[in-house]
């Protein structure tokens, strides 16, 4: 324990490193005595202290003050303390037997994240899942069972060809999602986006005439609220608009943004979001709520269950002392299933829903300044140029060398290396972490990101410098 | 950290209830101070102490001697240690990026598993993922893939009728990897099992010409090693037999049974799992790993990430400073994923494999004691009369006033109901948890399992008086 608590104040302190950096191949080899080898034999306890220490002298802090690197970052120490109290408590969420209390909290904070998305009036069903891509397969798998209940019994094979739609700068989970459900990649059909990054609800409606002409049989629409890389909240009563004049089931990926949704000032980006039949939503991103923690919230009550209950005899007697509808099991396409939700509770406990608002209202705060700060430096480009409608910033740094070469091919294929070979130094130095990817015809960029509670303006400051340092003579 | 200390200190004493029972809508109402529901406002901490506190009064005790309700008990505390450092970290298996040394110690253990169960010679491949069902869903889905590549990108329509077959006493999430997958419920062909509950290879071979004749396209067996209730094993080497005779994906369940491979004297009822293209394999039961842990393993290396890859930009730079073989974010279903490898890693570190042998041999013998025993007993009946070949031995307990009654429908109609009585009087006093379950022609009987390494032979002779005294009157 004291291993852990020196960690932690290790991880808020913004003078250690980030990280030490090793390759792969030294860890695999051994390093100074950490050898992660197993053997037959046991190993002393001092030896398996060393052990611990090596295994947090290597990791990455992903709650230091200048970790920006993914949108789940920052270490809540309540969220912390409640991780350690489940898994002390170590059970598994099938059945009430066995997780009375944390069945009952997740009912709770279901019906909770139901009445924020505005579902108040009607029952609203859901679960938690191991991640935001699981989700996202929920609420396609829901979709689909919905409008075709018999593609459990008889699989897609009774099906027409079915497709759905989401945004080109959706998630990847999405596709993944078709794939693992057995409707195909190819059967996602990519709608365009602004240059914002917000899906565009006439190309939306075009796609859909377009696949219904070539015989295809639209189901589902996926929204996103809050994109990956560029934050961008696509117009969610458009889409509801042509959800309801086709008929498709209409599912919001909020995994990143329906945190903002606590936010008095910035929920209206997600208005509409009530008129979706289902939505993810991650309290491990913008909540802060350690990993995992996410959710999958189905407006429809018991179309959950009707879609996967299966009926293991073994684990769902009827005839048990109590009510079973608490019994979530059935709902899930999981059997065990790992607590996720008391380090959720905790933490809104220890909060409010006023304390999760001030803390994303003072990510937002950041991301206009930074926003602010880099459009006077003009050796930093955004990528989109108008104040951040969510905590993401995306950015080119142009070296002074890069400067005079004018726009075009030449220039982006220099520009392309640029944001690689910064972060690699910054990761061997250990002095801060963010991430940078590629996105259609734009090279590598940096996309800032806002989510973790330690991080301070002189942290944004930092980071602005470091890239300059460490960029000027690339 | 002091209170969970005191629990873990209850937790292994028998003489603490193992839970103190409230029916959900006592907990949803809130009991005693102890308020479920969540407000805008912050709570004090001395308030999120007594929350703590009662999290844990009301929840069960899975670790406590007598807990004997799931395949998954006990509490380790070495693995506990490892779940809290893991928490500590909270960091995304998705990029070694991130997760440097948590990736790498994947890789050891996967290497480690496969190994054990003979693939040493070929390079293996495989994950971890949030528990057994998810991994049987990833072996049905890797067989469906090697079959029909395709199918990743056109969907099943592009498919025959694809069927697959797992005996009667699989579990059931093979049915519902089934449903998600779009294969359907339909499609999953039960294959007969002998009274001990292992698959006839001789019906296998039946149902395959079967179903070939009637137009469908079989492409996967799934087998049982352990299976949930009676803890039986399928005759995996006649398996492999049918499989290759019919060139069929062999997908081996042993989420359950995997763990015995680590015994020398009990591994051989696995034999014939090197042939398996494809197993399951839950550190999280029979090895006694806290909640989750479990892990697919499949034999052909590289199946996995060419089934699972959508390749997404922000997340799988090529242009990284280090071998990014081993960012395994590619291979899996989920994007973010939780570190489930630690306290595993760290629990074999502190055990060595002697010391998990050692351990499940235990288990072994007190299956064999508890046989023994019940065998002895004329008011309890073994639901199969022969020595345990796994810690699972079900059993009925008649009651004097059932002794007399002839077998036939009218004695099965009381003896259906004993069981739950007598172990919802066990839950409202709190002695002891133990599972029961009906099972095709049998009326409800007992599973007990050995799991817990807590657990003691007088805690097993308790276990039979405390149903004996509850039961008698019934
Ligand atoms: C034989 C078997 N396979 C798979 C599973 C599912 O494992 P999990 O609960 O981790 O999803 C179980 C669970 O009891 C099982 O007994
Ligand atoms: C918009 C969006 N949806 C879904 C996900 C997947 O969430 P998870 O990593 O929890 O699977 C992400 C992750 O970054 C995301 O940004």
């Amino acid at each position: 324990v004291n291993i852990l608590l020196h960690y932690i104040e290790k991880t808020f302190d913004v003078k250690s490193k980030i990280l030490d950096f090793h390759h792969p191949h030294q860890l695999l080899e051994g390093l100074d005595g950490f050898n992660l080898q197993l053997s037959d034999h046991p190993e002393s306890l001092e030896q398996l202290l060393v052990d611990c220490i090596d295994t947090l002298k290597y990791s990455v802090k992903t709650g230091h003050p200048r970790y920006f690197n993914q949108l789940s970052s920052g270490l809540d120490v309540i969220g912390l303390a409640g991780e350690w109290l489940t898994a002390t408590a170590n059970t598994n969420m099938f059945t009430y037997e066995i997780a009375p209390v944390f069945t009952v909290m997740e009912t709770v904070l279901l019906k909770k994240m139901c009445e924020i998305i505005g579902w108040g009036e009607t029952e609203a069903d859901g679960i938690f899942s191991p991640g935001g891509s699981i989700s996202n397969l929920y609420g396609i798998l829901v979709a689909r069972y919905k409008q075709y209940p018999e593609i459990k019994t008889k699989g897609m094979t009774a099906l027409p060809n079915i497709v759905l739609f989401v945004s080109e700068h959706g998630h990847y989970s999405v596709k993944k999602a078709a794939a693992i459900l057995g409707i195909g990649t190819d059967n996602v059909i990519e709608v365009k986006c602004d240059e914002r990054g917000k899906m565009i609800p006439a190309e939306l409606e075009k796609n859909i005439l377009q696949a219904k002409k070539m015989g295809q049989t639209p189901f589902c629409v996926t929204a996103t609220a809050g994109s990956t890389v560029f934050g961008a909240f696509d117009p969610l009563h458009n889409i509801a608009d042509i959800c309801e004049t086709h008929k498709l089931w209409m599912h919001v990926d909020a995994a990143w943004g329906g945190g903002l949704l606590l936010s008095r000032d910035h929920s209206y980006k997600l208005s509409g979001i009530k008129r979706a039949n289902s939505v993810t939503w991650n309290p491990h991103k913008l909540m802060g709520v350690p990993l995992q923690c996410s959710a999958i919230l189905i407006r429809e009550k018991g179309l959950l269950e009707a879609c996967n209950q299966i009926g293991a005899g073994y684990l769902f007697q009827p005839d048990k002392l109590y009510n079973v509808d608490f019994d979530t099991g059935d709902k899930a396409i999981q059997c065990g299933r790992h607590a996720d939700i008391f380090k959720l509770w905790l933490m809104w406990k220890a909060k409010g829903t006023y304390g999760f608002e001030a803390q994303i209202n003072r990510y937002m705060e950041l991301a206009k300044y930074f926003y602010k700060v880099l459009k006077k430096k003009d050796n930093f480009k955004l990528v989109f140029d108008a104040e951040p409608e969510f905590t993401n910033v995306c950015f080119w740094y142009f070296p002074p060398r890069l400067k005079h070469i004018p726009k075009g091919f030449e220039r982006d294929q220099e520009l392309q290396k640029i944001a690689p070979k910064i972060k690699a130094q910054m990761i061997e130095e250990g002095t801060a972490m963010i991430s940078y990817q590629p996105c259609g015809d734009k090279v590598n960029f940096f996309r800032m990101v806002f989510s973790n509670p330690a991080t301070r303006q002189k942290d944004v400051d930092y980071l602005i410098d470091e890239i300059q340092r460490l960029g000027k003579d690339l």
